[in-house]
């Protein structure tokens, strides 16, 4: 990656969590992919980072993010929801991304169904967090600041 | 839901059955998808009710529909086709809509391939119904009118 | 079949469905298999059928009473209740049987344990229909019309 | 259950248990269901409890016993026997039960044929002895009347 | 077993057997358990044995005559039909029986579904034959007459 | 085993259940290790017997006990707790040990999580008690007594 | 196959049993494959049929004396040995012979390791018979006379 | 299939293929799929056909140009890339398109992850080709003229 | 807990850690377990909690420690190492600790051998971080200062 | 290897395909081995290069041609036939070949039974191509052609 | 045995380990056969026994030579290698050899793919030894002394 | 490692080895661990090293023991007895061991329980013995010398 490239990260949503803050907020919380994007980018500005925050419901079009994250980020912080399990070309669309990648669930994916509990992100990704809330996104922030910066 | 949303049901369908009717008639028969829409509407009529169906070949159209059904519909008629087997993401999206969800299946899909017998829709899934033609779109707007109405 | 063969339709229940309207009524609800038999019969009318429904704990008595409906019935609607899920003689039974079948079961078993989600009898049921609650019995009835009259 | 409903514990035996005596007495004994019987009833007198023993190599008898037991018993002592590993049917009559259940086999089943180690039964019984002999019987008769009268 | 035990064989079929020669004879042949008993009978006579031979579709009633085996014959052979996959109560009934016991399957059972492929019985059978249609019953018989009087 | 061995019952207790009494009493009730040791002591009485009893959270402490008890003990109650179903070194150490062995389990584990059903101190066991609550111990020491003194 | 093919039947035996009648006579019996030959030799020539029996240890001899009975016989018994359950080439040839394939086995192999419970060969044989000792050859041999000469 | 109907190739290219020469060139080489299309032309040149290549990182699209080639063209030649293995739809797809499909993987996905080792578009291919890099793709459209025009 | 309960965070590391800083430090870094305490020691005070870091390579060590911090601390902060995979006994341990549960692990262990891809730990724990190297224990504390104190 | 070593190719075919030509010609045409030789040693030709076409029955035979190999060819195509799904043995052998080695199936053996699903061969094998008839030994030469000569 | 027979030791060895010394040395070293045989023998001497090393890449010759040892040689050595995991039929031969079978692998089989961790021969063989290079011939002939002369 | 640390061999034993020589001697024979640690020193001392034998029934004990031999031991031999098929500790601590570690079985592993034939030691060993009694420690120490004095 070029010395020039733009110090961005990339923070992908899979499918459902545009409903974020309105679906089942007594498990998720009423904070929205709004709030999640602020609390990011006020801890990416301590490491001098910047984070652009997408979400899409078509598997497709977080294919075409990743590759367009070649050129345009230092970093990805993805939550892949529903796509975490059964998506194979993701992971492949990962793998041809050289920066660090962070997984993201907000809950605990282990406690529930069998299913959720294999990842093919994982296999790609440089750490994965569960269980956090949305706050777990900011951790993973910090982790990339380190990574990048540190 | 507010008292006064609109009446209406959502017949939603997967991928290839914009084909219906036109593929392998001996097995599927010759009425289209436009014949479903006509035979559930005259059901729901009797029950004052009114339905839309939708048809898309991709995945991430049928979630963005069923997000959309939360404000738009009183119920879900789905065949998820070939995504029944697949997504867990059309499943995550279904769990976040409040009202009855009925599944159906033109043939009889637990007498066909292994993998087609399990469905992630029938874990969310009020009903399910397989194997009953396209008469079964009618019979699931039947228990629709039941379930809303009865 | 001969054309003078009664046309009749077998309504066979498996184990423990005698207890219907009696056991975990906030699940199953309070009507009885009397309530499923004058429902069905009002159905069957409307097109020229009648219908017998029968209930045992017994497989061996189920087995007898498929193999009295190649003579007796046109039609074999069948809630095999646990037996779904262990008989091959029940599967061999039907497959013995000419006419149209349809499996009907109250609750949604796909919900359920993953021991009620393979079904013997649908591997020679013509129709599925499961989690429509008693209503299920009088759309099959409906579909058996279609098969048979339509 | 009514204050009236006389204070039985029904003691259900499944296949072959009617040899019990006869058969392999190196392994099983020589004492037979009746000795089983008269010292359940003992115990039970200690208790103000009365009991029946019944035996019946037909699944459906075994089912049917359990319902009437839903008027005739307070409490199940059951040695499914054979059925214990295949019939989701008793499983689900006992289910409809309201009482306690105690599941009782004669031999360590754990020790013998994979297909003894699952058992259907237990996943509604209170509690399971295995290996006890025929004095497990009147172990789990002194366990039943802790429960109902301790 | 006393030197006066009556030399009988007894001949066991289950569920679905009683239609021999009526279903789907292109697979089964026109012959009946009748002809099944008379060919059986003219074999045994050969060796100085009788036979017995019973059908029921009830998986408690092949018990029962498996113990009462145990004092009016001297050997078995039992086509267990559908309950050869799922029956370990008549498993275990027949390791009650000390005599010979050969299980006949009328078609190779190996080369159909795979449910089919798992026999309990042949745990405790002494040979098994399969797919020699209704001559497998004599090939059997033949056996038993040199493993008795050989 | 020489004829002046103390004629003692060694009463093993794993991991976690040192908190008995104090953990969930809704669930494992009010009464302590110590309750059980009184309990069991009086019963073992009757006998002529002795007991002792001990826990730990350590898997090779347990084992050494196990050990132990070779010379010092003439039987062997075990809780094995969360060791019973991860540990072969207790199966090998309890295979070392000659007299009788008896499994108790306060709570029914078969109808707790899959990999709560497997255990390997039941391959070894001569008895399994499970859902009896803390009086399954009590019971275990009156097999106990049967087998030594019966 | 012409008119004027030799009516000869090939009796192939896998690995192991050139041993035959000296290795394990307890189970196997002292009888040779000498006498398995002349036995079914006199069969054979009961239907006019005549018999030509043959071992090997290589898998690849077997394959090529069944490639040879494409023009020499008019039928094949095979008892495949250890073959049986491990080559996927052995069952390829007997694809592509047209007459009638009868399986046997010596021993019930049902009741040895899992490993001998799988068969590719009774994929393709009409018959198998196991467990009738050497007489299952000749029983084998009475069923080709039927099939070709009833 | 009309006599009239372009002579057509479609060439279907799934997710991440649009990286192709970029991403990883030491295992992909530095051929683009622009340069796949050049090839596959001058083949295609010499059978008479044409060819047409798309890609795509939605999985609905190439549905949809699976069901546009039902009138644009004659053959598939498809690389589903990631979608081999979890689409179910596009095998539904194809299965709706009558002229021949080859299936292409540019490395031998064999060797890769066991998720890779299961093909979904296999189950309807007439041809499969992996590990022969992008020479696989000429060599399919040779396949293809054979098929067609040979 | 009672209200003057110390606010003390146990940092519980299993297995092996001991040798943090000392084994592979090209995976595993040069911080050690002490730079560990330090580190969320500093982040910790910021929400006005204390630590207490501990280490063993017992098992029963750990639990005894889990049980302590019943009374000693108000969250727990685990790295079980090699028994995530394998301690029932560690899980039930935490079942038995109300506070928060969190669960560390240095490298991500989705991408290491199968066996560790399951964890007993995360069936409890409320969150987990993997692969964030020893960063994580500084996260965690973090978000468990979010929990206690947030 | 030596410049000087002969630029020969072996293609090796396993069990049953000497039949090739005879044996169901419908699937696989009338095509002989020896029209294979042919059609491969003319494209070998274009390149430069020879070729021996081997068969045999026996697995150990094909091992000693590959052992030859290793002198005598610079690549190998192999169609392994049956033993693809069972030989470590021939893939041991192909490890110690250090040339291309290209795996042809003749049918796609993807669509027939599940045991053809894995193949040994894959692991080691380049390339591999199935379903393109006997057209594919040609193709397979092509790819040979460019890897060597390319 | 009888006491005249030959104090011999057959060292058995399977397909590729003709390669010995010239296969992949910087694994497998530079030592042959030929060295294995001589060390061996120096060994055998010092217990007063000979040896006869034999390799065969045909499974069938394999078994030949173990049945000539059972007239020829008093224990066997035997290196299986692929055909450790693949051969009912070497198992079944071993069988019929009365003496002791050490079974030899170079290299630490554990360590490898997922195949070569089961191994038939184990079954039957006395003892394993893997991964101590050659020199796990020497160190199996020093046993074998030890069982036959210790 | 420095050329000044001690020669010295650690022979690790798990549980219940501590009763070697006591417990069923008709299988371990009569000697103990102390004769182990004579006939061990006695075959080091030939290749100028030491070795100290240690045994615990604690898992804690031996992770601490091998931490210790990073100081104090060239090489490990372990009996890892239970342990094997349980810890991914020990798996763990041993990866963090330089030298090489071999794994002595004294019975034949393979022969028995299923739970005994994987091995987490296995993935770590340079070699393993199984079945040779206790002469394996000698035999694994003879390799030890090899492989550092070699």
């Amino acid at each position: 990656m070029s010395q020039t490239a733009p110090r961005n990260i990339y923070i992908l949503n899979g499918p459902n969590l545009n409903l974020l803050g309105q679906r089942q907020p007594e498990i998720y919380g009423y904070d929205t992919l709004g709030d999640v994007q602020s609390s990011c980018h006020e801890i990416a500005a301590t490491f001098g980072l910047d984070c652009t925050l997408l979400q899409s419901n078509h598997e497709g079009q977080l294919i075409d993010w990743i590759h367009e994250a070649r050129e345009a980020a230092v970093g990805i912080i993805i939550n892949p929801a529903a796509y975490t399990h059964t998506s194979v070309a993701i992971f492949d669309a990962l793998n041809a991304f050289e920066g660090p990648v962070l997984e993201v669930h907000i809950s605990n994916v282990h406690k529930r169904e069998a299913f959720r509990h294999h990842s093919y992100v994982s296999l790609r990704a440089d750490g994965v967090i569960a269980g956090f809330g949305i706050e777990g996104y900011g951790l993973a922030m910090r982790r990339m600041g380190s990574l990048l910066c540190g």
